[in-house]
């Protein structure tokens, strides 16, 4: 994927820069040390990749999109500093999170500031563009909190059913991809039928994505996924592969979990194969991914589309 | 003050009807419920009313300001959910934080999207403002949180300067109160002279309120404030009283509160008194009402001051 390492190297160029700029070194440093810090981990940085893609996907210049792609990846990262802090998370890519770091309420605080950091990023676009980006973002930024409600309040309901699961990833993860699609879309002077199609397009893909990462934990190699396989299971977490399951084979989880047998996450995933749980959900990932190069499809004769399907490709080709 | 009260009530109004609209029965719940209940609690609504008052002194009709009232109000009660988890408070205007009714998770979370539809509220002015109410909007949001951050770390600093002391006030409180009119004044056609005079009225009139708060908690009745006299001083809370008179007469305060006497307070309050501590914030406080003032003066012929003024001295007259 040369395009795709090239246009992390050119937004982690940008960022690195950014880090010098005046507004990263406003008072206090107890503030701004641990937005620094949460931003320099690394990641994938899909979101403002996605963001710059449209741009070029348009014949623009990557940098036009700078300017979303910073505000989504300051947001994204806005919501790992306060996920980190209801989850009670010690640890964030190898490193420890941030309210570990510098205690609860300095998380709160400058998870707080970088959400208006992302709003400070945006007023770097056109004005021309502010009403579109910004209604984007806000339903976004909504959209996530949504999600991750829902989210926290799957944990104490015990019968969750398909569409709501799928309801709450859109929220929590997929919207943010369409939606630094779009803004990279609109910025770069795309038209609203275009924006809206790749919008789609983040949104099916940030699914099939999800629900990858859902097989991947049961499925998947430790080598591959870098830990425990079968640890969602274990913490019994609302996944697609455990809702799917509990419906079509009610009291089965818990008799399996009373029986206390050392290989409790083996017969699970052994149980989700011969029921077609399994098959259930590699066809809900499949059916995603279609539908995202479906969006494609629509405006492939409006904008470069190719290197989006290289991506999906890429994403959709994850090892198991 | 009628025009106060007219105001108050219009804003009321509005933000009742608001409730009903559709971007207040969004999904979960779970999420909106909190951010309905802590705009519920009342509150003397200060910071929506002067942008309404910026309005009306441009000749406008109040409900040109509604957008960035509704904002700032928003974005004050946004900051009160966050604060009262920081500082760990179970009562809110007589009734519980929202963190003590829906725990700590979704009492951060709530905030989050409180501080969101705060930002939806800006995306309802004419687009022609986006950028400068966005512009001014970002710098108070982070400013407050700069604010909150300095307020946090004095905890922990034995000798504070007045001024980090006044720059601590100024951007916790007093910068809220100058966005809310700024932004006021420019939806409503002001000039940037005039936006920025209203700003510093703003600022001034907010610092000279934080230093009377601090004087109404050592000096004021306890019928007036509604609490115990001195509990600041008994909290070792680091007022301007608390920063001046330990500045001036290093180890005193410490000696008294080792003595273990029946009445510390009054034993500390006196001491401020007959060492010129009293008096140095009242002047403090003067001082910074009379440029709240002068910066009146200034834009007296561009804009109806009137009742900034009544405000003002409403404001400056609260009793002991």
């Amino acid at each position: 994927m040369n395009s795709l390492d090239r246009l992390r190297k050119f937004y982690l160029h940008s960022l690195e820069d950014g880090f010098s700029e005046p507004e990263w070194n406003r008072h206090p440093d107890a503030l701004y040390a641990p937005q620094r810090y949460i931003l320099g981990l690394g990641g994938k940085r899909i979101r403002p990749i996605l963001a710059l893609m449209a741009a070029e996907a348009h014949g623009c210049d990557a940098s036009v999109a700078l300017p979303v792609a910073h505000a989504v990846e300051r947001f994204h990262n806005f919501s790992l500093i306060h996920d980190d802090i209801m989850d009670k998370a010690k640890i964030r890519r190898g490193k420890k999170t941030v309210h570990e770091n510098w205690g609860m309420n300095t998380g709160i605080l400058s998870g707080d500031a970088l959400l208006v950091m992302a709003y400070k990023s945006l007023l770097q676009s056109p004005a021309e563009h502010f009403s579109e980006l910004l209604k984007s973002f806000n339903q976004t930024a909504l959209e996530v909190c949504e999600g991750q409600q829902m989210d926290m309040s799957f944990e104490k309901i015990e019968n969750i059913e398909e569409g709501q699961y799928l309801h709450m990833i859109r929220n929590k993860t997929a919207v943010l991809l369409g939606c630094s699609l779009e803004m990279g879309s609109i910025i770069s002077g795309g038209s609203k039928v275009v924006s809206k199609a790749l919008y789609n397009f983040g949104i099916e893909l940030g699914m099939s994505f999800q629900i990858h990462d859902d097989l991947l934990d049961a499925y998947g190699s430790t080598k591959t996924i870098g830990k425990n396989v079968g640890a969602d299971i274990l913490a019994k977490k609302k996944t697609l592969l455990w809702v799917h399951f509990s419906k079509n084979n009610p009291g089965k989880l818990n008799s399996i979990f009373d029986s206390e047998s050392d290989e409790i996450v083996q017969k699970i995933l052994s149980e989700m194969e011969s029921s077609g749980t399994r098959d259930f959900v590699e066809k809900q990932r499949r059916s995603h991914f279609d539908n995202a190069m479906n969006s494609l499809k629509e405006i492939e004769e409006d904008c470069q589309v190719s290197d989006f399907r290289k991506f999906a490709n890429w994403i959709y080709k994850r090892k198991f």
